[in-house]
């Protein structure tokens, strides 16, 4: 049960697999990415995932992928590393040439993927709630496609973690609440759900489509709208949402307690609901 | 006289040199970078481009790197090369770590560097001018550091191809016009010179640097100053500089010339005085 890469249809150890140093994913983070999970040995919602995956692409104007093939790929290292709890992180990029930021006439995609091992969240996080920062969403402008454009993510999630916190929040300069540095984020208030809309400036989230989905068969009430840093803070609950993170809760925002500072009644139901559709 | 790649104290044909697929370079683009240029067998003003890669490492939190080191390796792989008119590449990532946003422990940093032949812009560019689009800067807010986030200007690049131009000019959502996809931009009106003034929004250009200086020493009129579309358009002479750029008049922008549509003659002179100091 091995920790494997492949590369461009070959399968190996991960400390094997290296790209040309003129790829452009590294030269200009000219590449998109996913990260699928599996739950007891099977892959959850593989296919929204590949949906994303195919608009990113297009959104970059990278020549199509068939899907077909991308599937194939994921489930033959899925079988192979027989790992029950794996996250797949799978990159492509534009492809290899000399630099030069005009498209090159004739690269061809690098398609990578690195299966290992989930590191579950602490519990206690869990338990007790996350405690997070807000930055200014200094970030490109197209935060809706997923791509390796992550260093403000990189240096937000350090700032988080060295002022004791356990992520960041991106706070538009013009006031509105985005999300975190690798998850969507919701707030709660009198029993109804706010998150960001979808727009540029936001990932839309594989957990995020699923939690309205939860909510809207729970009758409970969702609003994709704008909010503020004063409706943050004044939130009677709030969590993250992600293939990894599922639902967090975050009880502590810039050291302010969120409601009464526990996890909250609608979180707990949530991320309940959200482990029932996974089947754990 | 070989094309070479250098990889941490190595050096290498390019296509032999990669990078493992866990670079934080690849993976979030957590890498900074520099591009030095030879003439007739020198290197042209090294010392600023490692001042620069010292602000920017510097401005990520990577651990330092000695400048003796780096100037070393350098003057090594140009030695070996032996191409009187290169450009070395130089690209220094976080280094390699499994995938998280956080700062690894104990990575090291990757330390790598291309050197290719340069390939001069056609000459008619020079001789007749460029023309350009604009378009909406969506770049992330850290623009003064030269990392690799540079998909945007990927983005631009082949817009402005596709449009029959040769670049295209950033500007802001709030009005200002700040700089072309890999060099800065100054207009020129009643004779005097006024370019985007160093913030967080442009790349401190060395180009841009010696421009001052070659102004200043000229008794021509400098500003650094915030000006907006319609002054773009409605300038006398419109230049824009860089370490392969030079300085390359841009004679269109959005299909309107600029001045009577030929190269005007403080952009000659400019690149002429340029050139001197080049030794050309």
């Amino acid at each position: 049960m091995p920790e494997l890469a492949y590369l461009n249809g070959t399968i190996m150890p991960i400390e094997n697999a290296a790209v040309p140093v003129e790829d452009r994913g590294y030269n200009f983070g000219d590449a998109v990415y996913e990260y699928v999970a599996s739950y007891n040995g099977r892959l959850f919602y593989l296919e929204p995932h590949l949906d994303r995956l195919e608009h990113s692409m297009a959104a970059l104007a990278f020549p199509p992928l068939p899907r077909e093939k991308i599937r194939t790929a994921i489930e033959t290292l899925f079988a192979e590393a027989a790992i029950d709890r794996a996250g797949i992180y799978i990159q492509i990029s534009r492809g290899v040439a000399p630099r030069d930021h005009a498209f090159p006439a004739d690269a061809e995609l690098q398609f990578l993927m690195i299966l290992r091992r989930v590191h579950e969240k602490p519990a206690v996080l869990r338990d007790k709630g996350a405690a997070a920062i807000t930055v200014t969403d200094i970030r490109w402008g197209r935060c809706d496609i997923k791509t390796v454009q992550l260093l403000p993510n990189v240096l937000a999630k350090q700032q988080a973690l060295e002022a004791g916190a356990y992520d960041a929040i991106f706070v538009a300069e013009t006031g509105e609440v985005r999300e975190g540095t690798s998850s969507n984020l919701f707030i709660i208030k009198d029993q109804s759900l706010i998150t960001h809309p979808l727009t540029q400036r936001i990932l839309p989230g594989i957990t995020r489509m699923i939690i309205l989905d939860i909510c809207k068969a729970a009758g409970l009430s969702v609003e994709e709208a704008y909010f503020d840093k004063a409706a943050l803070y004044a939130a009677d609950e709030v969590f993250m949402s992600g293939t990894i993170t599922e639902v967090l809760p975050i009880t502590r925002i810039d050291d302010k307690p969120i409601g009464d500072g526990a996890v909250g009644p609608v979180t707990r139901r949530l991320n309940r609901d959200l482990l029932d559709r996974i089947g754990g």
